[in-house]
């Protein structure tokens, strides 16, 4: 049986990879794209999400979302990191789709109620659609089946600071939020997702052997894996979105452990995720009664890297 | 040649090793105790280094300080882990010697500026002592030979909250201070501490070598590692303040990073000792133009283990 996803989103290099190795993966349904400013400002987030469902061999409706965080002031568009256009700069064309006329957050709620225990929500970019979803209908966070997070760093190094991670630094307030509900949460973060390294080569070739999805996500990478080098002196760009549709389609690829998450919202530390791992009491207040979610410390890097790197160079035909 | 050391302590059991430790080194000189509230009240911290400062072959004066942290609240102090009088509930006869009457901020400026380039300062408390001096004499960060702090978590579990360790949060303003000051900085941190877990085995062997010094440590040690044994289930103490001293004795037993550290002073991280190796540029403010410091991060724990339990099962006689 497939599983139902809701991938959340603000495309973004890694997005697309995360976004096509969903389509191209039989085991995943995916009921929707949501739209989410963060790598870009959320019309252009719409734009490339429309232009990215052409790329799945069965329909896939996109719904727009919010265009600002819940409270702290919209941060900078990282367009050193993915271009001005969210794809690395390559001027692709419009797509001639257009988005549903329901928001995303009204999407995600509708949805959850009315597939009980059936939904899984993907979030890749900040996490202010879902917050706004868990203010607006609290009672989603008992009838979703999973919600799995692209963001944080427990002992990782951040990437907008040295402990903050750029989707969680997007929307402290809402990530406090989804990460103290009382949903069952998975946290791909940096910790795992910087140890999977995609290069130049990987890209050709994935465009070589599938020339219809690979030759947008092959030009996308080029100044995408250009920021790693020459930023970090890394022969690759990092495999974050795609690790967690990875976790999706083999949790066995992670190793996790289990405890409450919180976020700091100011000061220095805005955007850290805080892990306390399960049963460790501390005398500093903050963690008790939160529930336990999982949070990824180990990757099979190999594994996951062979897996997008196959599923990307295949295209699925469901229909 | 020895090298001149002021010990800014809260005693405190791990307090006592270290104090001892550098007692038994030759290589060490230390021409004063001061003394600030942390693992007790400063008045209890002033008793107790009175007591350990008859431990010493030469008169060793105590100089009593802060009491509060410079801006937040005073902290409970932690008698789960130190005992009420900060010995471990051993009811330790008090000294018969008195603290000098000079305050131990004004005796650590003078100090420094009357010895250009000699002293060294370890720290093993809360940093009021440290920033207040700071805030008074700023010239001394240019005079000092090198600060090494007992402190913080970089990578490491904090042991107050997930993220901060008990030094740090007792005064994370002093802290910040301290840490982004001009001075030479050494950060020995839970990073390494709490890799160096001495036994009751080993403190029972300290006691029976050297009864004269080994006696107090020993008792005051077996509240002390009960205390880690029950609420972490580990085997031993974590070797926290001694590890500085070790790391005067030889920085060889000790791998640093460098780079600036900012402390958090307020909400959920408050405490947390943000390390950015040096080099790194983070789109978030707040390391720019600060001035790189050295962090420990790895260390020959066994070498650590030998060197403690060698110099505190020998006491010296230098005079």
């Amino acid at each position: 049986m497939t599983k139902k996803i809701i991938i959340d989103t603000d495309p973004g290099v890694d997005d697309a990879l995360a976004i096509v190795l969903a389509f191209n993966s039989p085991e995943l349904d995916v009921i929707g794209l949501t739209t989410v400013f963060g790598n870009v400002a959320v019309q252009r987030s719409t734009a490339n999400a429309l232009i990215l469902s052409e790329f799945a061999s069965y329909p896939v409706p996109v719904y727009e979302g919010q265009g600002a965080p819940m409270q702290r002031d919209t941060p900078h568009y990282p367009d050193f990191v993915h271009g001005a256009d969210g794809f690395g700069n390559i001027d692709w064309p419009a797509s001639d789709k257009q988005a549903e006329s329901q928001n995303a957050v009204d999407f995600i709620i509708e949805q959850i109620r009315a597939n009980p225990g059936q939904i899984t929500i993907v979030a890749l970019g900040p996490l202010t659609n879902l917050g706004r979803a868990l203010e607006q209908a609290p009672d989603i966070a008992g009838l979703v089946e999973e919600v799995v997070i692209m963001g944080g760093a427990v002992h990782a190094n951040g990437n907008v600071s040295p402990v903050a991670e750029a989707n969680i630094i997007g929307d402290p307030h809402a990530a406090d939020k989804v990460m103290t509900a009382r949903w069952p949460l998975v946290m791909v973060g940096l910790d795992v997702t910087s140890q999977v390294l995609l290069s130049k080569d990987h890209t050709a070739a994935i465009a070589a052997a599938n020339p219809t999805q690979g030759k947008l996500l092959h030009q996308a990478c080029d100044f995408y894996i250009d920021y790693y080098r020459d930023e970090l002196g890394i022969p690759g760009c990092m495999v974050h979105d795609p690790s967690t549709i990875a976790y999706l389609l083999d949790p066995s690829l992670f190793e996790t452990l289990s405890g409450p998450i919180r976020v700091a919202t100011d000061g220095l530390a805005m955007g850290q995720t805080i892990f306390a791992i399960a049963g460790r009491r501390y005398p500093y207040p903050g963690w008790e009664n939160k529930p336990n979610q999982q949070v990824c410390f180990k990757v099979d890097k190999q594994r996951v890297l062979d897996l997008l790197v196959d599923r990307l160079s295949h295209p699925s035909n469901r229909d």
